[in-house]
């Protein structure tokens, strides 16, 4: 496993080249998880053509040294001497930091202290394209994601409460492999379902009301999210009105999934659905968004992101229409860009 | 409950009085929790002695609405600009943002659009101190989790995965009546237990190995933290031996806990302990920090921690010793500070 670690920071190495920079400092999660195989908390990462550098406490120490291979762990050093330090024996002249995963106070040290220069993250570009092993992890995440969905939705009955359903999600993401849940999953019950960041509480199902799931699990590292909505009794009009555009959104999304279109032109596809049927106001979220490592990431499916699909993109289509007080109705799929179209991974084992 | 969150902003504009700010800026999810009673991510709260508001985007608007009471609602404008146009029409002068919990990307963009300035956070040392409503929900938070785990102890088999023994505790704190884990549960087997950050595995317990559970659930908003190790098999003595020091360590620390004492009293309590047992190289993280809305919040405890106990402040007390390669040690409780000394919250219903 270690050389596909040092594979991807020989190839972010070549990016760093291109943007004529000697270095990046990383000190995201997600970002060193992919770069090092090791994910915590509390420690930095710097990637040059020279080599490879991780700065932690005492505290992290030894697990980095048995969780990483390939790259040199520097032990409580403050962080811009240690940079300093190496900027001078390695003649890197030019090292970015990620501004948006850097706090202000960092940021500032880092500038001051170290000559460090904010500049675009390198690295979302080289995981937006993943590999056969990465792909492996998200095909099981979708297929145990799907197969929890199903495997649950017989079984909501009036009474339980949101809070209920999630753990039933959950407990099925475990029964069927998953490592763990892949973000905070929502269950929504009636008007809830017009929240779509909603938080499950003890809101309890009632008979002849709507209900939204918007779960996903992790394996390994990798994620996946699935939005199902189902009307539990007897559907009134309005709904199926309102469910056929959002499905008729979706399907028009997916055709827009293939290389060579962009993420604003999956966007413009399922936002043109809606705002035609005359919800173009209640379609308050984008369209999607890249998943991995992170649940949100790079490509990124909204208005005017200029993300060019690639094969072995993984990203979600998730069109809504939320009706304040009333509900909302969303559904979503996570879809491989292939080399001419899509793969949904959002699929059980028999669909 | 909106009375509570009112008191609140209006205590910390007195605070910004004192402080010579006309207002304070907080994008973290807890202190935007703690001042309006909403939990999310995605929106910014902005606190003056004239008002309190929020911006959003629409895709939270509704959710805000619903949940907060007392502050203006900003929805779909630019932060900066929406910023600038509360300064001018209040007479706001000095507003404070965190630079902690900012990133360097928008504390550049406060201080240049909207002629904020980096400030500490001054809500720190109110979250600091509970008030009753917040200490029944620390209290619960605590006796559930000491009852989990009393609970979960005499059933670990050899054979359980890490990864099963933190389910058993988490699915207890569930039939508990605890709303959550308060943060990734450790569950650590054998050599593990030297990690102090050990993320749990596939990883089975084998007799006569040492097992380290650091766990808390959450309740409301609230959390609690605990942590207990115990050997699996017949006791060697270099595992008592070890025990017994760490334990001594904690009776010191917990001696150290009372109004007047400092962050750093209790820190060095623990820690001259185990540094005269001839261990200190080996406890390699403080003795603990405050715990309330995050697990980990002021007041910290730790090597020069200048803050100052107070009543009705909660804090943990966890000193360790770590083997690498052998095993580790860490007693945790946390506690709450009296009058005069301190009460366990970790405690079962019948302890």
């Amino acid at each position: 496993m270690s050389d596909v670690f040092a594979d991807r920071r020989r190839r972010l190495a070549g990016l760093l080249e291109e943007k004529k920079l000697d270095g990046y400092l990383f000190g995201g999660v997600s970002d060193l998880a992919y770069l090092t195989g090791f994910s915590s908390e509390g420690f930095q990462g710097l990637v040059t053509a020279k080599g490879a550098w991780v700065f932690s406490s005492a505290l992290l120490a030894q697990q980095i040294l048995e969780g990483t291979s390939g790259v040199k762990v520097v032990v409580g050093k403050k962080l811009g001497e240690a940079l300093r330090g190496l900027r001078g024996r390695f003649r890197l002249k030019k090292i970015g930091f990620d501004p948006q995963q850097t706090t202000y106070d960092t940021g500032r040290r880092l500038v001051k202290k170290a000559g460090l220069m904010a500049s675009p993250n390198p690295l979302a570009s080289l995981r937006a394209v993943k590999d056969a092993g990465e792909m492996e992890l998200l095909r099981r995440a979708g297929r145990i994601t799907a197969e929890a969905v199903q495997w649950t939705i017989p079984r909501v009955r009036a009474g339980m409460t949101e809070i209920q359903m999630a753990r039933m999600i959950r407990n099925r993401f475990e029964r069927l492999g998953a490592s763990d849940i892949g973000f905070e999953l929502i269950a929504a019950a009636g008007p809830h379902t017009a929240l779509p960041h909603h938080h499950p509480g003890e809101t309890a199902l009632k008979r002849n009301q709507a209900v939204l799931f918007d779960v996903g699990c992790r394996v390994g590292a990798y994620r996946s999210d699935l939005t199902r909505t189902f009307f539990y009794g007897s559907m009134p009009a309005s709904f199926r009105r309102v469910y056929r555009i959002v499905e008729t959104a979706q399907k028009a999304g997916f055709a827009a999934v293939k290389p060579g279109n962009r993420g604003k032109d999956v966007d413009a596809a399922s936002r043109g659905v809606i705002k035609k049927a005359g919800y173009g106001r209640y379609f308050v979220h984008s369209t999607g968004h890249g998943v991995g490592v992170d649940i949100h990431e790079a490509p990124w499916i909204r208005d005017k992101s200029p993300d060019a699909l690639k094969p072995d993109m993984v990203l979600t289509v998730e069109p809504g229409i939320y009706l304040p007080g009333r509900f909302g109705v969303r559904i979503e799929d996570t879809l491989r860009v292939t080399s001419d179209g899509y793969e949904i991974l959002t699929k059980g084992r028999n669909e």
